[in-house]
């Protein structure tokens, strides 16, 4: 039996997983990311994980398929970074620096949404179909790509980027990354919040207007209690969302899309705002995809980056 | 060497190419498309033409790679057809059926408009490239999306279906599928000369007002010149184009869009418009897929179907 190391690299916390090569998750604990110095430790404190663990279970190089490991920015296909914002990281090939501390062992790296997306395939949401879009709603929206097993990542790392697909082209509050309408201004967990607040500025009678520091789970809340504002913000939220995947289903029509991260929670609600907007809106053939609900929740990415060295 | 037929068809007209595998188009020829009896006519005429072919020289089945045949409908990756609306088809896999009438030879099918991105990546305008996004530009719009030089059908046959793409979700006009605001309302030929119609309509002082028939090419010719309208009609058609160029990347990140069609022959004010635009949605890098004329003409379709019998 060979193992593998699955790596979530995030702005606080690495998350790790050591797992077999079936999929099952041996162990998982977490470690600080040192953003310091241009984020210049996190790459040696990964590799003397890898090595505890390598040494505490007697295994081998050989004994390890590899390490994968997923990262907060985009990714291009030759595993190039050009700039990681939130770990200070910039023009670097990550996998090859790991690598270089690991000898004999391979290591590969992807952006943390396709590999999250990958991760939801393998073992979660995913399992048993063939190809899959998946969508992240979070504070922001990311996702990821699968066709026929692997990741979508893009020639400038822009794959699976759906999060700032322009679905309200005449907005006129602006995204974070400069452009106007995007995806995320409407089906991230800030945006479902923002839209509620400018609902209820225009005046509308609301439940929510009563609640203190509202969440998106509030919003989710009042319209499941048939709030009308509420379901308002719901429906047309996700109206966008369902919008975002007419076009991925017109570049690539997956079998099926997975909606993971905190919004999802919301559950039956959302899937059936979404599924009822995106069957509108695809008029070439009546057979289209499933929406599912996401399932590893905050181990898609460690599934996913241990995935990254198994094919 | 190993010879393949490349079979690509039309409403009217069925091209047929004779090819190499290394993709020398030695012959071509048409034959008409018999519609009649739900089309069943097509597939023994298009057999009884390459074995017309073997026998003029001389080539047993051990000679012919394969024929590849692209069709005028969504296909999905197991080759079904669920209805062929020019043709007259409903419910059939062309290739089982040409494959039973020509043993000992591989057959394979796809949709027109992704088996001529196919035969642009392999000969044409996308030639060096890894993976490209092809978009015809003609009576309708169409397209296909090429990754790792295999062609994305899709898990419903709507892989690069890119004309049906909302660009402009306030619209009011409806397009042919139904929906509003498809890309195709708008850059297709017919788009753009009903977009020019709408401005004349307006009241626009143009001198695409004096010309009979407005063809799309009188559009770009008149904008060609400097007349405001029609440079007002382009602009806002190709920045409609750029912002699916824009969904395409955020979801598969091409290297490199090609345009075809006849709306295509514009050039250099087209893809000018073009690249302005497309450059303005993206935000996430700087690094941006190039934008490219394709260059097979009516032949991407013999090329492409050619390809498919040879991987």
């Amino acid at each position: 039996m060979r193992y593998c190391f699955g790596v979530d690299l995030g702005g606080t916390t690495v998350k790790m997983g050591f797992l077999t090569e079936e999929g099952a998750l041996l162990e998982k604990w977490e470690i600080k990311t040192r953003t310091e110095d241009n984020g210049k430790y996190i790459i040696p404190d990964i590799a003397e994980e890898v090595k505890r663990i390598m040494r505490e279970k007697g295994l081998s190089a050989n004994d390890v398929a590899g390490v994968g490991l997923g990262v907060p920015g985009p990714v291009d296909q030759e595993g190039y970074i050009p700039v990681c914002v939130n770990i200070g990281w910039r023009d670097l090939y990550p996998a090859r620096e790991l690598g270089s501390l690991l000898p004999g062992i391979r290591v590969e790296v992807g952006n943390d949404a396709n590999v999250a997306a990958l991760g939801e395939f393998w073992q979660g949401g995913g399992k048993g179909y063939k190809n899959l879009a998946f969508f992240t709603l979070g504070t922001g929206v990311g996702g990821g790509i699968i066709l026929d097993g692997r990741v979508i990542a893009g020639s400038h790392g822009m794959g699976g980027e759906v999060g700032h697909m322009t679905v309200n082209p005449g907005a006129k509050d602006s995204c974070n990354c400069g452009n106007h309408g995007c995806l995320e201004q409407y089906a991230s967990a800030t945006g479902i919040v923002r839209e509620a607040k400018k609902v209820l500025a225009s005046g509308e009678n609301s439940l929510m207007a009563e609640i203190e520091n509202l969440t998106c789970k509030d919003v989710f809340d009042m319209a499941k209690k048939g709030d009308e504002a509420a379901c308002q913000v719901v429906d047309r939220c996700m109206r966008y969302l369902a919008m975002a995947f007419s076009y991925v289903s017109l570049s690539v029509d997956p079998e099926v899309f997975l909606v993971g991260g905190g919004v999802s929670k919301a559950g039956d609600i959302l899937l059936e705002a979404l599924r009822k907007h995106y069957k509108s809106m695809i008029h070439l053939t009546d057979r289209i995809a499933d929406i599912r609900l996401a399932t590893l929740e905050n181990d898609a990415g460690i599934y996913g980056a241990a995935k990254l060295v198994l094919d």
